[in-house]
């Protein structure tokens, strides 16, 4: 089973202000801007990308880990709020 | 509920030469080695230590995420698997 | 100073496909595929990502860090080879 | 040629305290805690350890890129600080 992403919008709007940021490492490159501009510009999108990471494998694990309509509360709840503790502390 | 973690054993024998790397960064700072060698003893006992925290983060998703007395089968074994290898793709 | 990026056109066309992943990552999402896509879409996106900073940040040690004009040679190969495997570690 | 890392002290004092986060990890495998429980002391051990290997990598770029006896004011103060900016952002 395929299931789509909730939030889809949100998503969306943060996958284009990526875009936009690579997009800015593009241009700094052709116009032979420094390379400390370039690594700013690209730990900017690292961090950007990393939250974006973040929010799509928490849907993921909120939603479908479990079938909520056939399993409906057998996510337990602290236990996902620890892993995702665990997670966004990688997501740096 | 507090989960016991599963693979007790072979957790602490991963735990204890973790240690043992630990360790052998004291000795090389104490024996005044060149920081060529204690970094690499760093990223060595840093990749054990991901190891490490992949196995009790994927145990506590197989285990913990869903009570398998009260909920069998609920956790979806694709979906817990996609998961699996996005984590072990930020445990490197 | 400010110093002029080496292999401009090598890092433009990285940078070109970088774009391109994010770009895939929109369309995914557009047509509300599954978040496993999705996922994998970002984490392929973010390894090239990384080693493309990985390429800038060698770049600005051998190039920046001592101008090589001014102090020829000053910079020691082996440590430079030491520092480079470290980072190459964190950037995967 | 070999170079000695500076401020060994504190350096030790560093990893000694880590070598104790990673000994309470035994132990709250050891009394059977919670995977919870034994995740966040990694996660801390993690933290240690990247802020130890920050230190080092710190050290060998100021004192050992750069022999300072042979080549005097030969690396640039500002380009080692913006690359000192972007590893402090990998080691989180």
């Amino acid at each position: 089973m395929t299931h789509t992403i909730h939030g889809k919008q949100k998503l969306l709007a943060r996958t284009r202000r990526l875009r936009g940021q690579i997009e800015a490492v593009e241009r700094a490159l052709e116009a032979e801007e420094g390379c400390d501009k370039v690594m700013h510009l690209l730990a900017a999108a690292r961090g950007a990308l990393a939250g974006l990471m973040g929010e799509v494998v928490e849907d993921h694990i909120r939603h479908h880990l479990v079938d909520p309509e056939r399993h409906p509360g057998a996510l337990d709840e602290n236990a996902t709020e620890e892993l995702l503790d665990v997670i966004r502390s990688y997501l740096k």
